[in-house]
């Protein structure tokens, strides 16, 4: 038999990604990036040119279309690979990023009476314009007693998927009525892809407010809302939620023309792309962490039971593993931490030092602060420059530093923001142990693992825990094609289930981390005073960050 | 009658300066610096290349005589003017800084036998290696019940003279008994220049443990220190302590020689740099308190009656004008901050835009905070880079941000650091004023002022009181000088107290900063939030600044 291949695509919030790899190891074969042409959309609609209000984040699904006809017959030219031998694709997605369509899965913002509506536009992840009715939506449900909001760590977001659905509802009613569906990107691509509408359980669970054991909430539920939203699950939603790494259907005859594969061939239902970047890690079991560390941290962890964590983002059952309650954490700012310390706090000498030596800025302060020992600078921050997700669950928390002195270096204060990070996440950490998840051992994906050696050593010292890192250059795209692979099933030449894919297709860096003893016992006394000052500021002793940030709106006019 | 000159001499921690101005008015006429050729000794000895401890910091008396020699003819050939005319002049002094002596006054380190012995050499203000005998001194004195240590704000510090003195009998006992003298370097100077042994009322007050009413603590409280020292005020001190503007004697023929003035020259009584600016601002009176703003603050206040204000540096009856209590207090880091961020913390494109623009790195971040409207930024920092002096009087407190974000620009932080140091100095008046020591205006004096006028209006928002600026350019020397048209007298054209010679030769500036009431409101919010977290993390509520520093002595192998 000769080899077969999957094809995963990733969607992220600037590019899609594809990649083809051996469904018999995994290895990659070939990957192309299309950039949409459309991006973000955050201040103007293409074409009208109708200017958005501040916090709305907008993109065009014609921009996903373009993904699969460039990006898919890229891999399969630059791979040579036979289309024929391609089992199965899959799809993840951000979220909850969502759209209103046509009952026919026309989007809205393709009609041209509709174009220049920006509500008739898909709201990207990042649309953060609907906080008020998040607020109404939370209030709503702790007055009238909804236990469902314990499922989130106590509150919904304003990312996801109600409030978004609310702010069409309060600022555009006529797109609400004339959108025959409200459906995340992720479902809408697969039904581009196969003509069949399916929903996933991912999104519905992790942002759409649905479980397995009790389904949506009740019509009174969104009636208390907005009466015109009493019956939007059944009128706009879908109540058929499908398992992860089922087959969606078949590629139609035209989304085979886009792509240059079969007709026919397996798409699985869509996915989210943190929760598929898990498989892609090695990971279907309880108690391995993986970690996406990027520009923010996405803590994912399987259990086999349901268990109360107070201040994740977030559980599903069966949500990233079938089998498995799927629990997800967060951290809001980690990469952009140091981001903005190179570009605000790093001295004119230092960018020289790099220039001269011809390595980056990043590098030259991790070869500085890999120098300094744990301790050794005085310093402790709280890594909250961009609020806090887990466990605090509290964008208004802002950054603190404090053991500054006169001989205090930037690359001081640059481990000191790697270590609050790591302290964010033993936080995250023992919070679920003492509510019963274990956690064993760490693997981490994403950006930071590759480039930054040092910052995997303090995140296993400061969490005492081994880290392994994903080999997966592409977690999301690999996890998708293993998706893809499922989909296709064993018979075809894949496999029957995410754990055989995974034993098969995913694998683990050779290098591991282990905490280092006498650093271990330095950052355990740090971490005893970073919980202080975490619960001084972050649980209601001293909101003096909050005072702050709320005295800063008054005095810039924008009101609190 | 011709016009009368006075010179003043200013010895600062690397330079001396002479000012030659009319008695009539104060006007200028000529200055000179004369940089001392062995500067701060903090490494090795001169000529034996003896290699010194850390901390200490010592000197060569030889600089001081060098600049009798150098910058006192200067500014007499520079002014043209006829020594006959010169009716007065006086010095002041960095203090404690002190230097063991023969009978006669020669330093010990001027004999080649001792040449080579740290302990023989003056020992600078700044001298920090005296921290242990300081701490003995402070548990002795707690022990035995002495109540000296209320009027130095509960401690007494490392860099004053006694812990000095400890640490010469501690470490060279040989020096010690060697030395028929131990003496402020502001005394020993005005010894040189008219042969007569005298002791001002201001660092005996200030740093030596004086009171005009308790005189020096008894022999029982030296002897518990070291019964080496029982007997240290009879037999290296004196008791005989002058009173400031008083008239120490007239040149001596080789002084005269040095200097190209008259012998018989009136010299005053030596004095403290700090505090002969007071005078030099046009300050005699209670209520209205002298900041010296530089690299620290120091500030400097009279009231009518002895009042025990925790926190403060001391007070002394007469201590800066005769007739009052001279209160001190300080801020151990200002200016060092805007230079630890400037070095430290400012990107390079904004090195870029003010080497484009031709302007100093802190003109352009003064211009970009300046901009900020007080409250804009979402920051609140401790001003503790250094330690805090006053009120909390801890060396182990170190520096605090609150409030930073994503958005948080470099401007920010400098004007964050900016204000904390005015709500540190309102922490300062409203201690004064809770303490029956009313301050009902500030009047700026140093470096600072000068070039900042963004600190200024800040300090007068923050503290809610006008601020009025000395017109004096070098008020030690200015100051100076007037207690040398004292020292002279009215019947030799000169003037019969500070007082008057302060109505005639002190001047302020025009320009005076006044609260701006929007900009008040918003302060007094940010200065309740500022109490909040000064208390917290330095009255022992949370003393993680004192533990951080710790373990980093620990971790660093210094030991504690």
């Amino acid at each position: 038999m000769s080899p077969k291949y999957a094809i995963g695509v990733d969607f992220g919030s600037e590019s899609g990604r594809a990649l083809l790899v051996d469904v018999a190891d995994g290895r990659e074969l070939a990957t192309a990036v299309h950039p949409y042409a459309n991006s973000v959309i955050d201040e103007r609609l293409p074409d009208s040119g109708v200017q958005l209000e501040p916090d709305w984040a907008l993109q065009d699904p014609n921009d996903y279309i373009e993904v699969f006809k460039q990006a898919i017959p890229a891999v399969l030219r630059q791979s040579g690979v036979d289309p024929a031998d391609v089992i199965g694709m899959s799809t993840d997605f951000t979220a909850c990023t969502m759209l209103p369509t046509k009952a026919d899965g026309t989007p809205l913002c393709f009609l041209p009476e509709f174009r220049n509506r920006p509500h008739a536009w898909v709201k990207l992840w990042k649309h953060h314009a609907a906080q008020p009715e998040a607020n109404r939506l939370n209030e709503t449900a702790r007055a009238l007693g909804y236990d469902f909001l314990d499922r989130y760590g106590g509150k919904i977001s304003s990312e996801w998927f109600v409030p978004k659905a609310m702010q069409i509802v309060d600022e555009d009613p006529e797109i609400y009525a004339a959108a025959d569906r409200l459906i995340e990107a992720a479902d809408w691509v697969i039904w581009r892809l196969t003509g069949n509408e399916t929903r996933n359980l991912s999104t519905a669970g992790y942002k759409g407010i649905w479980s397995k054991r009790e389904g949506f909430p009740p019509a009174e539920f969104y009636k208390a809302l907005d009466p015109r939203l009493e019956h939007m699950v059944d009128e706009k939603l879908s109540r058929n939620i499908r398992n992860l790494g089922e087959k969606a259907g078949g590629l139609t005859e035209e989304a085979a023309a886009w792509t240059g594969l079969r007709p026919g061939t397996a798409v699985a239902i869509g996915n989210v792309d943190a929760h598929v970047a898990v498989p892609a890690s090695g990971v279907t079991e309880a108690g391995r962490m993986v970690i996406i560390m990027g520009t923010s941290n996405c803590h994912m962890l399987m259990g086999p039971d349901e268990q109360m964590v107070p201040g994740m983002c977030g559980y599903v059952e069966d949500g990233i593993i079938p089998g498995l309650y799927g629990y997800e954490a967060g951290q809001s700012c980690v990469g952009d931490h140091f981001a903005w310390f190179t570009e605000n706090c790093v001295p004119a000498a230092y960018e020289r030092e790099a220039a001269e030596r011809n390595i980056s800025i990043h590098e030259l302060l991790e070869e500085k602060a890999a120098r300094l020992k744990p301790g050794a600078s005085g310093l402790l921050a709280l890594d909250w420059w961009n609020g806090n997700r887990s466990v605090l669950v509290d964008v208004d928390l802002t950054g603190m530093l404090v053991g500054a002195t006169l001989a205090t270096k930037p690359e001081e204060i640059y481990r000191a923001l790697i270590e609050a990070t790591a302290y964010g996440t033993r936080i995250i950490i023992e919070t679920f142990e003492q509510h019963g998840v274990p956690v064993h051992e760490i693997v981490a994906t994403g950006g930071l693992p590759d480039r930054n050696r040092l910052l995997m050593q303090i995140y296993s010292d400061v969490s005492g825990r081994p880290i392994r890192v994903s080999a997966a250059k592409q977690g999301g795209a690999l996890g998708s094609a293993m998706h893809g692979a499922v989909a296709a099933g064993a018979a075809a030449g894949g496999y029957d289930s995410i754990v055989d894919a995974t034993k098969a297709m995913a694998r683990l860096r050779d290098e591991q981390y282990t905490p280092n003893p006498e650093a271990q016992a330095v950052y355990n006394r740090l971490f005893a005073e970073y919980v202080t000052l975490h619960d001084y500021f972050g649980r209601g002793d001293n909101d003096v960050m909050k005072r702050l940030k709320a005295l800063k709106a008054e005095v810039l006019g924008a009101g609190a």
